[in-house]
């Protein structure tokens, strides 16, 4: 049995709880700490029995019963915890990304030179049906070599104005989780990068200097060539679609739905929108990565989304960024820690 | 090159001679025939280039020059017609149904007996692309032995009340289509019919003795059970569907739209109502069903949809209806000539 | 809290215990009883934190702390076993059927008459995402009047010859579910029954009585028409569909899937095969029905499945079978308790 | 009734004049000429019906009975013999494109300044009852202002090196339709363009300097992105589908297939492939561009592809041949007549 120990009571710290304890038979959470852990919270925690519930993380660090931590804090934390955490030998997940600043990355990477705990980056979405199918067809060579990647992620509404500001930009915040696919389904590394980006949403986003609309050009490592279109906002719904193309074929995954319902009527045939946004349409995957860690450290094996993993998309997201700022064309080798 | 009378220029005779004028290289049509020929159709004949322009058939019949007829006249005129064109050796195409009296389809059939002439029935649907793909799976035992087979049929709109009092009954005017579809796809004939069948679209249609709503089910004679959905009008149009399950899987098919366009937005995800009706629906299988009947008299070889194909419908028809009356299963051989 | 004490730990009593114990937050599993209660199944239940794990039910009937039962034990218990509990003032929710024995549902009938307990049937079904799609459809009125209900039912594999034998035949064993099926998504009751059914899968089912591919035809009390199909094993798995037609359109559902993925390749466009059986397929409805049992509880409210609604799709079973034994149509009326 | 000239009766023009033959009724093919006329060509023209058959396009020209002509000629002629059309008062219906040579585009768009005759661009793609569908969808606002345009088009195999070393490379030769579908589904020009290309399916195609891989990204006159993704060789057949998505929503649409049969067995849930190839895909496109140009003259109204939706997609293809030589976005200013 792995005591967990979860750093952070927001929405996905309490996802990961609820998780793991219905659902990860091998793991317990033994505590969980928010600094502005409320009444709410506790009782949440409470219901859940969880046993120790704490405001300060470093309880969490020094309690030897504690096998590993989840670090679900606010992101410029992550970095700073996450090495704390590794000093503190815990086996650590962290969730995306690890930091927006390089510098920290690497002191995570120079950390882990020296332990042998785990460590995995919360890249869910490598984890969901649709995409984990994507990933296994081109894998087992079903479609050859990888010719075309096409990722597709749109959102159901834009963030607060106040959200954005702080984002890092939506090559951090959104993109990423595009970019680490990518580089999942393909099994490839990226080489360079070109990006458009627009405001077509929301003109305050573009006055506060960020873009909500995006299409991003990439050459991968192994040959093949890679595209992304992101919107903030899709009046439909959360637009989460991937299509790999090769040389014997082509296989693609389309939006899960609430049901399978369609309605013939004088109007048409009218199907179901996409669920509505991330919880709905990945929760299964945040199940499947925390169990997936759980055996990692269980098994002493390779976790799923290590460290570089977690670096990778950072780097590409800059490139884009750089790309999108100077017009033009950006290897990831122009992108210095 | 087959010269070639057409007897009826009603809608179904203008579409034969525009599909052999302009699709049918090894065909002419070369008279017309229609004792209400007007203004409107003898300039669209003209147009067309058809040479003679008639108002009895008995010319066409007396014409040594034209090889085979086209019986696209009205519906209790096909047997007789049909019987004169045999004896005037004429290769003879007549529309469904060749009549809705057995002893006249008995008749023909002797007809033929003493005749080298040949004769196909106008069941365009078989040559649907998407029925053709049922056929074809099925005969190439991709699904393994049949064991259900399922066929919807429901028209966009109920027909004039006028219309239905001379119609014969839905059974005869409508399904049976689809009795020759399940015959069709399965390569096998009906047994025994048992009908359900009720005025839910129009009350009219029952004051006059007919239905509009109807679920039939049969025993065939490879041991199979086939089932079949009628209605006189679905609100979304033209729906014509079937489907074959077999001991190794299924064969389904679904409607032709006007265009593959999926058009989604915060009302749902909503794609094209079917090809409104027959016309438009059923206009190639009009082409390739004299394009095959040409071929055959050509290559000398037999028709696809011969007598027997064209009397069986009829025999289910009235069995079906038969059943209705009596409210209970009615076996084909109850149905006496 | 509801106290929940679980009759029967077989897989569905199983079912039932997870998804007490991980969903349903206002109840808890107190106790479980089976008169085979194994070593293997003990450290389960203890796993799962149940405090009493008995081999008698009586215990369970017995504890004053107990508000509820799952009757999940062997059918031919459930009427008795729901009487016994419905006199210890135990709410009750029983899996289908209730019995066999028309005799004995009228027995539970009668006994709730003098109780005021909850008493619900498992038709899990009903708590589908697809079919609760389909049924608020039709009760929204988007598709107007109903007109014709089909519902499509195959198994992944036929069952062992020894189940089949004492299974009660496939019109109770599984049609039931589709019976209860088409009364859940008209509303409407079923008045009279005609079925046709063979032995295509296994000729060794129709040895011991019974068939495995069933086509049933209904007239309902609404005036609408019903059509299910049925066969122990399609190859390509676990086919569940339903179709409601009516005045203004049609509502459908297809089967779900693993996956969307969707493979181009030289050979085809291939998607993936239906979720495999019922207890993939069908997880999420499990923790439904208990959860709205629950609520009903609480709540002292109507339970989404009643007594009335267990009885129905037995007699209309029964009907069905004596269509098939006298072929001929059947009404419900004729099924005497 | 329009007297119509084709200059060329190599593939294209022999679906043109059966197309203008069988289904445009106000006009008729008065005259065919091809340097290379042979006997088989002859025969096929005389069985068509086409009175003159020539080998001389300048007896076309002089012909005073002819109102127009279809230069069907090869691609290097097309300028040329459009001019001298012009000047003999000829309406003119000019394949694609019409040069590759910006200087020669420049004297038809000079010569045409000084005449009054209709001049119609051959991009048959417009007129696709897919395309057509998104293109009404997005001018009916539907969707909203476009945000993002997607276009997939794909061959399903690799033409010979021979045709690939004249074809002017894949941007001029394949892409070129893409570029006009993005105009034609948006009603927006190109603003910017930046290529990615490589060659993965054939390594002689590279060695003869062309790509048979590519993905273009562009921004357009309105503020949308546009990205194209292109390959000479798709296993799974001829890949044409277009997404806009916009402020209100998205429209698609995806392959034509030769029936809508689905086989489900063990090994999957199986949808046919695209059809084959442009004949096949198009053929209605054809027929649709010929009738409307023929419409145009009759009621001398604007042709609805003129000279200038001709040049665009040679401009836009020539941006993106220097965004792939010099590794940059390219401005369609750039590139100079």
């Amino acid at each position: 049995m792995i005591n967990i120990g979860i750093i952070g009571a927001g929405r996905i710290g309490k996802v990961h709880a609820e998780s793991i304890t219905y659902h990860v038979k091998e793991a317990r959470v033994a505590a969980i700490a928010d600094p502005f852990m409320n009444e709410a919270t506790k009782t949440w925690a409470e219901n859940l029995g969880i046993p120790k519930i704490l405001t300060d993380y470093k309880e969490i660090l020094s309690d030897d019963s504690i096998d590993a931590v989840l670090i679900c804090s606010s992101t410029d934390t992550h970095a700073d915890i996450s090495i704390e955490a590794i000093k503190a030998n815990k086996h650590v997940f962290c969730e995306k990304p690890i930091s927006q600043d390089l510098t920290k990355i690497q002191a995570v990477i120079d950390t882990l030179k020296t332990s042998n705990v785990k460590f995995q980056v919360g890249f869910n979405r490598r984890f969901d049906h649709n995409f984990e199918a994507v990933r296994n067809a081109v894998a087992e060579g079903k479609i050859g070599d990888v010719h075309i990647v096409k990722v597709t992620s749109r959102d159901p509404d834009a963030p607060p104005i106040e959200y954005v500001k702080v984002s890092g930009g939506m090559f951090l915040d959104m993109t990423i989780h595009d970019f680490d696919m990518v580089r999942y389904l393909t099994s490839s590394d990226v080489v360079e990068v070109y990006a458009y980006g627009t405001s077509l949403v929301n003109p305050l986003i573009s006055e506060v200097g960020d873009i909500d609309t995006a299409i991003i050009t990439m050459k991968l490592a192994n040959g093949a060539l890679a595209m992304i279109d992101n919107s903030r906002k899709a009046d439909y719904g959360y637009d989460q679609r991937a299509e790999v193309f090769g040389s014997k074929g082509q296989v693609a995954v389309t939006n899960d739905t609430p049901s399978t319902a369609v309605i013939s009527t004088a109007t048409g045939v009218t199907g179901e929108k996409p669920l509505y946004f991330f919880l709905e349409r990945y929760m299964a995957s945040f199940t499947k990565e925390v169990s997936l860690f759980v055996q990692a450290i269980i098994n002493d094996t390779e976790v799923p989304v290590n460290i570089i993993d977690g670096l990778q998309p950072v780097l590409i997201a800059k490139a884009a960024k750089k790309s999108l700022d100077e017009h033009r064309p950006v290897l990831l080798s122009e992108i210095v820690m």
